[in-house]
């Protein structure tokens, strides 16, 4: 098993990684707050590029259509939940069906549209999804949703903690090295102040969301698996 | 003091980071050899893009004039030196001007030509080159040359060593923060041993330069702060 990591969607290569497992990783907050979602029995999750996409989407589906997602952090105007974790309780989503966009998730999730199998992490669903890596085996590229397309510290101290959960079976590429060695320098000292005090960290501490952060900073809280296949996000099994 | 650092010359910005000093590292080899050349007694490098370039610059300053550099890691033929550090002895270089191509290292100063100062620097020119930051005061961005405009792993290492040297007086930004923990990471086990490994040292280590990578690697042996200004770089003082 290779693994190997993109620090933004723009370094995703369908030729390159053809036959590779995409794992995508947006832990402020999309990739989080879906492994709460389907922890709290959210049925599936629709992810769209766009408002005007999401409200189409639910126009077209019908019935009880859950509108989610965020821009510039903040609740979408006309949409029934934002992008925190803590909304996604069981009374809100609970069997429920979600269309959902957000600044970053949602895109780095389109990139990888042509790979054999998609997941999507987070730190606090880390080990479940190492768990179906492992019994998948397949080669595995790693993508960083990043922060508008730009580097996330976050995201690839995610990254990094996959590659070095999977070392002792995969052979780990330059940037997986990287970000495994950047997980272990953060991990040694003050890793939650040191992330929080990161650019995208300090964006949503000014908005509010400080409980956010912290909460998505938690590891392996979650113990799902989510795959997005044709279309829609679902828990395995 | 800001420190900021681009994983490969592509992000450089000249908006975002006027009025910066540049900082362009290739640990493998150029700034590196251009390290031990200033050392060894090296009258000045002027670097440019092309083979080319290179012979066209010879004929025109005439005179005592050595033709350095590489393509595919190896001697450009009708040029008088490599890349290898070892090459550049007092006997080869003292007292000479060279004219310098390389994959990665020529093409990132070329990048950064509106910075009000570049310094070239290496793992083995570090101290020296933190110490010139510190007395300039300005800013700083580090330019990674990467491989083949790709990250690399040794040239991130040595902007996160510069990071750490300079953090007690500097604000890092996220990748001054993420490469700063990777070297720490590096650092904590097996550096020399992790780094050989990386795809841009194996790709030397098959070519028999293994003992310039081994010389690559080491901290602090050249007491030299190269500047690059008007088309030719020359050590301060």
């Amino acid at each position: 098993m290779i693994i190997d990591v993109c620090f933004v969607p723009a370094e995703y290569d369908a030729e390159k990684y053809k036959g590779y497992t995409a794992v995508v990783i947006d832990v402020f907050r999309a990739t989080t707050t879906m492994a709460a979602a389907f922890t709290n029995g959210c049925a599936g999750i629709i992810p769209v590029k766009t408002v005007e996409e999401a409200f189409a989407k639910r126009d077209e589906l019908g019935g009880d259509i859950i509108l989610a997602g965020e821009r510039g952090g903040v609740l979408i105007e006309g949409f029934d939940l934002g992008n925190s974790p803590f909304e996604y309780t069981q009374e809100a989503i609970g069997g429920k069906t979600l269309v959902m966009t957000t600044t970053n998730g949602t895109f780095a999730l389109n990139t990888v549209l042509s790979a054999p199998c998609i997941y999507t992490v987070s730190l606090a669903s880390c080990a479940a999804v190492c768990r179906a890596l492992r019994e998948d085996g397949r080669d595995v590229v790693i993508v960083c949703a990043g922060t508008e397309r730009r580097f996330s510290v976050e995201d690839t101290l995610c990254a990094g903690l996959i590659a070095d959960r999977l070392s002792d079976i995969a052979t780990l590429r330059d940037k997986a090295c990287a970000a495994q060695a950047m997980y272990q320098g953060y991990r040694a000292k003050d890793f939650e102040a040191r992330v929080t005090a990161s650019s995208h960290g300090q964006y949503l501490v000014v908005r509010g969301f400080e409980n956010d952060v912290a909460h998505c900073l938690l590891h392996d809280i979650y113990d799902v698996a989510p795959v997005y296949r044709d279309g829609i996000i679902t828990v395995t099994k």
